[in-house]
């Protein structure tokens, strides 16, 4: 059972249209406050895009998230949970980046994301483009290598950009894995499509025995049975989970900047998450979200759909095993 | 078969993009009107969103609706359903709210309906915010409580709001039971999905016998089905159809103040109006059109093609059983 | 000289798109904060818009005024004031509303205002529409009347709207002046234009004494003369300063619900503020700024604008009277 | 003084953003009405691009214009007059253009602006490209050639286009000289600006002795400099004004399709109207407003306050020059 | 195996918004070029819309298309067909349109097919309106008529609008038929929907054998197994493919002139051209993509992937009928 | 006189809104072209924006611009100036960034601008952000420093962010004065305003000599006297000339990352580049275009207006040092 003082403010109170936005109007809990031993699940933002190759914008993501996510209430529409009367989330605020240093950014987000992890909490970040998730993925799997759901359209695996540059968002798998923080046996990537350069990416899951769900194949098999393959995948062990907004199609999520048409509504956008139900999750991300391209904040409203779907997986599974409630 | 002064301006003669804006270019008749008794469907229009909870705007839906409305042209394509040739119909104008006084416009709007309604006229109201359903039930089912088929994301039966506010888009239908005007055991209500504040909404509807088909249930099921289902909770008594906008999903229907992902598309918006093909319609209403949040007019015209879509199957109904044509 | 802990972010050390947005990025202090009694001004946001007469939105203002407030920096460009090392500056967050209920919010408004009257904070206001004011006032002139320099396109001087409502958007100053919370001889009302009604207002001022200003005595004789004049009207009793951003050309500030064209530019929209420089001023505000006609951000970010400038002008003065520094 | 039946519907009966939009409101009365020979001014619509030599669009011009002009009331600002109370202003509707067949749509704008003319109507028209002008223009200078008054950023003096083509909106002012319909002596354009293929025009303009004032001198002579003259060139003969919107800089009026920047702001726009007192006016228009390049709607809006400037020059003349009140 | 010298460039070597744009960053060899007979496949924008009848803007698409096409990359994501390298493409430039002269236009386009056809080069046109698509037969179908595979909410076999005009986007395949282009009995029209004037279209298509499946057909029969059909009824002889962009839903695809809701996701409008492997195809087109109304480039963009579709069908069949490779 | 070979298409050849987008429809030449020995103004695009400390972008600017530049004709509408048939203008494409290496791209633009100012073309460059112009200056102060003669909200002149990062957007005239691109006693900055961190820039500006012109300078002076005082400063040595489109106010600019309210309308944003005649200008660039922050384009339009201002005014002075014509 959750803290009183970890609710978030109600619409009812306070209209949703008014007060400062934190994400989903929980409380805002800096890494000096004395509550955050207390907060099991820790929202955070990565206003970061330097590893982004086209159209820019996903340093402006987190805001924008935060604006949008006022609109969610309390309570999932199916099943009922109740996730932030379950165990105490909590808005972190954002690692600073330092938009001039790619390496100096990399390092404080490993350097907050280990604080929490020592402190207990369980990230879940809101990009920021992609490449943010792999400094993410080494506070996360300093121990040992950890298992990967990962959904977008594109698989990131590419060894290198313009010439040598080792680092932007179409490489953090790649560099997770070569770097030990993703085990491949217990990879995969799903909503894969559109255009490519060449096939050194695919060439590289096929020798690591990473696992690819192509669009096709996702809408030829139906997504329950390919979330079944995922949980098999991902096995018992601690897993990451990592959401491209890109993932789904640009209809619904226009404020992004690599899209890539024909892939899943926004039903099915949801409907993915919550059959995470028995993964053993331990920290998320939802990244690439680009207001510049979607200032009506349709983007982001469905990327905090998407975000409390999460949280209506982790927050039961956390408080079990946790043995709160 | 309708007469000829009631049908809308040809494309052919006045191309769509010009002359005034009335609902499907259909004749403009006001109260005051000769031809009034010779309407049989009237679109009315309720410029109002008092009882808008979060972001506002429906008080601008019914003109951008009209203006998109003109893209309409005379006969469905699937059916060869040609409304405007079976009955007549007609744009009746706005009822005339009051911005600065809530009950008075709910007064304004009871009291037009009901001289329609002795006038013979089936009202096709389009909003406004979900509110105005309320006192257009309270002139329709005067006599006798109406079934009711409704669409929409959300059950709108909460008690009330901000502390006790019992008029708002979240409330109608809790009133309007409560008031007698509908009878629970012929009321449906699909697409229901998104977050809640709690179950309070449910608990009435459980108490009630209202039937609740959530977006999960109708995926699942099938729209058909649901359909199928609906008609025979309404059966062979009056029944009112209320459809707002946001059961679309908001990649469609952006233009709407409380969107929630993950709903039916285009096609399948439509789809269910085809459906209530036997339905004993006493009126209907397309409601939470927001201009502001879609000025491209998107949202309006799939509003306005739902709309014609409800002109094809009340009018041929209209027509048999008053024995026109 | 202002407390160490009431300084903004610096874009230095979190880059302006990041971090969750308070008013100017200055810390946000609630009520019951024990550092409520060393602020000295308190920027407060009045998520309302009951009052708004034609198309809706202010009540989503002070959110996006505080998200374009983080591209403030801390000091003046011309002047080299840095007001938020001057006297300690903070974010108290918004006033919740009753959207429900008109009188209702007014009372919290008026209620929120006076407490920070008697714990010494001056209120610098983002609304909101302008029906905001009024209760701003009743707190401000619980003790005396006031004067007021004000900047709008509108008189705000109707009697009542739509057969009788006499708390719109339309009619504060109307209510301020009869209740006694204004002292109209110390009243300016600058850039006036646009069509009316009626003249019911003029006749209003003219019987009360209160100075009206249009856009073209303004422009033919100049900001600096129509300025002089205003300071020597409010003289040396306390002034409260109004500033409707529809003041401002609607091609500089688009995001506003009740445009009028041929208004004065961005830099005579901070140049008028300058002007107040001497005048002894109780309280602010900047009112109508509707995001959803502008959400680009751009009306946003001038009203930011417009409030540092203000700042600049009150924070010296405040600093000066209290013998701060 | 006007007859009551001709009054705009006020806001306060019927809200602003309520009701099918008319021009300004006013009553809708199409050709066969029996109350067309007791309009004084009518507003009409030409929906019509055939001329557009770039982009499209001000086909829908009418329709916007429409729409915006809702937000106008019935009193002038600053001369307190009030045009529809002085004589009978109505919206004739639009002109039915025939997208497919230039020669036919000029012929029908020529007859139903002919029968105006016989029925007494002094016409504002609302284009439409400017090629709109010239048809209006065979009407009007039936008899006798027109002085003209022309704000624009373009002669529209050209001889041809693509080859050869006669009949575009770079031509009209050209065709009407050749044609007799303007006298080249009472000529003056206004606000020339831009870059241009060559001087054809303007040598055209030289050895006709048609006055061009470029957007230079306009701003070193000042507005009420150049309009005194402008009034001396067109004499106390009967004169066409005609207003083409991006005679305005496109940060006022981006919604055309052809803008030049640098050119005047949104208060000149209005002053050079208000300048039009005591020229002897046979017709006005307004054009090139294209609605898809601003569906903010604020380019519309410009011009209808231009449209009401016009009205209020317009409307006292009339009735003076009417024996009317 | 295509030339080097045809290659695109790529993103690695010259980042995706950078340089000039030509379709899909290929090289841009105009006719007198002395590479064109060395061209395989040619795309030519066809920048026109004289026969649009509602809401214009298509002439501006080549551009776009050629914007956001630069997001494209080398190699298909599912078939892994790489076509730039299969055989040789290039961008030839656009056909120059005369907006003031409709049979000269046609005329123009006419005559740079014959051309291209004489020099052995496939085309792939990018509208402009649908009747781009006359002209373009005219030259194909010189010696013989075609087979037809087409994609569109609407049937475009209308006889004539506005009293007469036998050439708008409305008419160019019932022109086609009448002119011995097109062989009805090769002729298949998908995703016809929305309403109509009347049944005029349908009629002649039933007397002419021409094979329409409308939207419900194709939803419940699914899209492979219509596809089958389409490639029966196109059978060996050589086939025109003709995409309208208003086949896909407007969600997809807002940037439309003429749009009706109800119709295929972007999937979908990706499955049904990858479904056309094995048809002889002659030329294809894509049409009516008009940027005024999505100027996000979303449409564009949806375009752009189905041109590269396209491509990925022609080249491979292309390469093998040639011998190339 | 210009070789023919230099033209731009004309606009009765090719529609504006046809053909591919270069800019000012001139010749596309890269660095291989034999003719490039011939060109004498080269515009080139700096899609790079590395350096951008808060709202990214500028990168997709030189292709907005091209695409807009389509509208700009061939003759300057006041002073006639034919810049094309002056001397040889052409588009020689973009420097090829590395999105992911700053030094290695100010190496590329660097070294690319060297070759050319050996083949003796004179640059006009179009960014990118501002930091594109320091690798610029390394390249034409290679022998010699510079004068600067700059138009911005900003100095730039900023020693380094973020904790030491010397190369961003707010650093490049810090970096050439010290590194001797430019002479401090040769620089005026024209348009300052805005709030600051603090006031280090200027500090180092007065240190320096360079002169500094705030905005509220400008409009005391007027611009005439302030360009003259340019003049001056500039003297006889070689000048390049800076503009940041954030000189101009966002209301007319605001496709730009950085804006500050209150600058330069449009008509005095190409006034102050025609007073550079008679400055001896050795290459030019206009900089920080942000597209996704202006889609509508008019931003792009602008920056062609004043770019085309630029030429004519470097045109005539080229010619005349050429002996040309």
């Amino acid at each position: 059972m959750a803290d009183t003082g970890f609710q978030p403010v109600s619409g009812f109170d306070l209209p949703r249209f008014a007060g400062i936005a934190s994400f989903m109007r929980l409380p805002m809990i800096d890494l000096d406050d004395p509550r955050l031993p207390r907060v099991d699940i820790g929202l955070i933002g990565l206003p970061w895009n330097a590893g982004t190759t086209n159209r820019p914008g996903p340093r402006h993501g987190p805001r924008q998230v935060r604006d949008m996510s006022t609109m969610i209430r309390a309570q999932h529409g199916v099943s009922g949970v109740r996730p932030f009367e379950t165990v105490n989330c909590a808005d972190l605020g954002d690692v600073p980046p330092n938009p001039a240093d790619l390496s100096d950014t990399m390092d404080r987000i490993t350097q907050m994301l280990t604080q929490l992890r020592r402190a207990g909490v369980l990230p879940v970040c809101v990009g920021g483009d992609h490449l943010c998730t792999l400094p993410v993925l080494r506070a996360l799997a300093a121990d040992a290598p950890l298992g990967l759901i990962h959904f977008d359209s594109h698989t990131d695996l590419f060894h290198s950009y313009f010439g040598g540059s080792m680092y932007t968002h179409g490489t953090p798998f790649r560099r997770a894995v070569e770097e030990g923080l993703l085990d491949p046996a217990r990879m995969i990537q799903i909503g894969i499509r559109g255009t490519a350069y060449d096939s050194e990416d695919r060439e590289f899951a096929a020798a690591q025995g990473i696992r690819i769900v192509t669009i096709e194949e996702l809408f030829d098999r139906g997504l329950k049975d390919v979330m079944a393959e995922a949980r098999l995948i991902a096995g018992t062990g601690s897993t990451y989970v990592s959401y491209d907004i890109d993932f789904i199609d640009p209809a619904y999520a226009p404020g992004t900047g690599t899209p890539e048409v024909g892939g899943p509504n926004a039903f099915q956008a949801l409907q993915v998450v919550r059959e995470l139900v028995g993964v053993n999750i331990a920290g998320a991300d939802l990244v690439e979200v680009s207001p510049p391209f979607d200032n009506s904040g349709g983007t982001a409203f469905l990327a905090a759909s998407i975000l409390f779907e999460m949280l209506c997986v982790i927050a039961p599974a956390l408080a079990a095993s946790r043995g709160v409630d």
